[in-house]
């Protein structure tokens, strides 16, 4: 393996201030990032009494000690457990009431996911928010060409949107499935893309152990072995096979990015009255089991390794039958998921801009904007799907991506709150002003308007008039120009040869041990 | 004026509970509203210090001892103040730290305000949510015909739109501006078509006093003039002539409701920049100041009087200098103005779905969605704007208003929080299916199906092929199609003839005593 210079150490958390605002904006041009992460300033949302929240723990934790979960064909999670004192019966495993919040306690409440550009590393964890892209669908979409199946040239165009963004901190994963590359082979052109093409942080493949061990030594690569055991350089995404059953494929992802010393992200994945019950309470009680069970899994293949507390809830139409996306049940439920993951002490990653909309149209913002503030009220330190997810996470849509980056922008300047102090206040402004007068040219105007407001590049705030005479777009079509401007614009972050070079020959040495698989 | 029936007592507040929904949902396509407003089931999202409020309030005492406000034209306002004891200087009014909050003592923290159908009476304050159309716009628009200026049909339309939604509980003030009719006398066609073709609560005019008066009156004949003068029955919506200024205009009109026992929204205008400082934490302190002496004065004419605690917080574009709607600084400023307003015991207004888009598009519903939900967020009683806004309130769109009353649907649900008991735990739906099955024909499925999610009529949850073959339509397409469904399965609410004629009979003597005016 190549040697590479270590990575400079983490930069230091900005503060969500006032002068880091300024300066994210004074660059939004260049697509420089001047905020790697959010620092919340506001408290998250409680909506749930202590008492309720206990009978939703101890529910978990009968469904775990009287119905357990099964763990399929996977032996060595099977002894973890036994050497852990649970009940095996075949794949079955209970729990007693408490073990898993044992196990858990040793894993990290808060830790650095390390980006290539040390400036980009991101902190998971606390108070701190990070925006990742949408993750997973076949399809692609946009104005000119509508839907088809994505290509590894679409997911090359949105890892370079989402780095040519000021508002995103992540570079993602499976962005979409580049279908035109082999099932087998893809992880390493994906992998390979997030490192080419962007400078921060992304996730690896989890869709074998051999691919998620293929994309951890891609990020070994990067940053060095040494370095690569001590840190978080690469996430993985794995699902819970819901309900109530973990399997091999997953499982053994799951223990190869814990065996590194990288942090899986542990996701049930609950459509109310299929893999979960229709009721709420019910749905989050069943999330909060199996993902105890996924965390506690890492801890026993490495203590203190870095997990990610996930969920994914969400509900169906009873008129069409179809799973939903972005609907009001699922969003409150957030809250409560939150309040549960906090009590855990374990970072929480929660879905973004969820819809069922097939266009970039109102019922996709609609959707997508209540899930998205119920993942950052919640206190989501890692959002996934902040940008792009359409068509409930069948399409990937550049017009939605760039709307959505756009609002993850409007999120920078929500999440700081309410700012009090003298200038704040502004009671000079008022002495200087008086009653009846306007406030255009006062000092204190004059001295706070380059920071005061967060501006949107998708809204359209001119008259009507000035609108109309402009062409009458809609945000779509303004979204549209936005993305291929952006990639007309998009400059490569600079990559040490030696490390390209390293990265190619052991995606060739990789490809050329397999024969092609196309499903 | 007739004699009427004595309306009866207001239905009992409905609980926001399960059998609530269901009713509200199995009548769905009849209108029928089975309940008559939100009382919520989460709490209000308070994300500033006990400190940091008490600066604000502190901020807004000097801005009221230290600069004052001036009530321009009314010599009755005046005198109220000086016999409450402020300081007067010309037509400045300086408040002693403290003085106003000991007024404010008068004030109901909670009323209701009567329809004309008991059972769609409103209670406005504490944990009770009200939904009620937007306000103000000349123009109207739809998909077909585009932006015009507002007729009294549109008016009437509105009416019946709102009407005609289970998600609204309110019929609103001046959906749109009738400027077919004379400004004169357009009051009168509004009230009328409020009881005519509702019979929900409604709003009447401020623009004069006299036509605040006449709006009571019309509202006194309908009501009985016992029953209109010991209830609410009316609400009108003042707005601060801000920075600091009270004119004539409104003070009069604000007296005269509350001279009437009914109750005044008091409404600061705020865009940041323009009218009050460009930092948010003084344009909180402001509109404070600026509310809390606009609700003082309805003390003053008359103690215990219903008023509400308004705001209208808004900032203005860098690149455009264009006034913004449904930007992050306002919606994050909302939760301070509902703790604010907690901690004068005073009923809540805020502002709904705000937007500049000039379509009913993604930057729509973008910006819509966030402030509608910091206004239920934040604990606003009253929220105004909650269907149809578009364009910075310059037009009412028909294809909005549908899918904003869509998304009040959704917020019925919100609302209602996650409930916890063992049906909603649903345990047993576990103990039932298992570990690997699905739970659609599970006992507690079926069980519960039915009211389980929320299921929204714009929102297009079928397969991407199943949309594609009925015509690919966008939410905008689909709105445009229920708005005239609505409007032709309309059917006006009965009201009894002798009170028609008497409203008919008022309209054409007070329209017999006027000139038309059309400025």
């Amino acid at each position: 393996m190549t040697t590479l210079a270590t990575p400079a150490a983490p930069a230091e958390p900005r503060s969500g201030g006032r002068e880091a605002r300024r300066r994210a904006r004074l660059n939004r041009s260049t697509g420089a990032l001047h905020r790697p992460y959010i620092v919340r300033g506001i408290p998250t949302y409680d909506i749930m009494s202590e008492e309720n929240l206990v009978r939703i723990e101890k529910t978990a934790d009968r469904i775990l000690a009287e119905i357990g979960i099964e763990f399929r064909d996977d032996p060595v999670a099977l002894d973890h457990w036994k050497r852990a004192g649970a009940h095996i019966d075949g794949v079955l495993v209970k729990f007693e009431p408490g073990m898993l919040r044992e196990v858990l306690k040793t894993a990290p409440a808060e830790f650095t996911q390390h980006a290539r550009n040390p400036a980009n590393s991101v902190q998971i964890g606390g108070k701190n928010v990070v925006f990742s892209p949408a993750y997973g669908s076949p399809f692609v979409m946009d104005l000119d060409k509508g839907r088809r199946y994505g290509t590894i040239e679409d997911f090359c165009n949105f890892v370079k949107l989402a780095q040519s963004s000021p508002w995103l901190h992540h570079s993602g994963g499976t962005i979409c499935e580049p279908v035109d590359v082999p099932v087998n082979k893809r992880h390493l052109d994906m992998v390979y893309a997030h490192i080419k093409y962007s400078d921060r942080g992304f996730m690896g493949s989890v869709t074998a152990e051999s691919r998620a061990e293929d994309s951890i030594d891609m990020a070994r690569i990067l940053f060095g072995e040494k370095f690569a055991d001590e840190n978080c350089v690469i996430l993985g995404n794995v699902n819970v096979n819901s309900p109530l059953v973990w399997d091999a494929t997953m499982t053994t992802a799951l223990r190869a990015y814990a065996r590194a010393n990288q942090a899986a992200v542990i996701v049930p994945f609950i459509l109310g009255g299929a893999m979960g019950p229709v009721t709420n309470a019910g749905a989050i009680a069943q999330s909060l089991a199996e993902t105890m069970a996924g965390c506690a899994l890492t801890q026993l293949e490495r203590p203190g390794a870095p997990v990610i507390f996930g969920n994914f809830l969400s509900s169906m139409s009873l008129r069409s039958g179809s799973p939903t996306f972005g609907t009001p049940e699922p969003a409150i439920g957030s809250m409560v998921i939150g309040q549960l993951a906090r009590r855990l002490n374990l970072p929480l990653r929660c879905s973004g801009n969820f819809t069922t909309s097939k266009l970039p149209d109102a019922h996709a913002m609609n959707e997508g904007t209540m899930s998205m503030l119920a993942a950052v009220h919640c206190g989501a330190n890692f959002i996934l799907h902040s940008a792009g997810f359409l068509d409930g996470l069948l399409s990937m849509s550049y017009e939605k991506f760039v709307m959505d980056a756009d609002f993850c922008g409007a999120l920078h300047s929500y999440l700081d709150g309410v700012k009090v102090d003298d200038n704040q206040l502004a009671l000079d402004a008022f002495q200087e002003v008086g009653p009846g007068n306007h406030f255009f040219g006062c000092a204190h105007t004059v001295a706070n308007y380059e920071t005061a407001f967060w501006d949107s590049e998708i809204a359209d705030n001119e008259a009507f008039e000035k609108w109309e005479a402009a062409g009458s777009e809609d945000a779509a079509t303004r979204a549209n120009k936005r993305w291929k401007k952006a990639l007309a614009e998009y400059e490569a972050p600079a990559l040490d040869e030696g490390i390209d070079e390293a990265l190619k020959d052991y995606m060739a040495r990789r490809k050329a041990s397999m024969e092609d698989a196309w499903y």
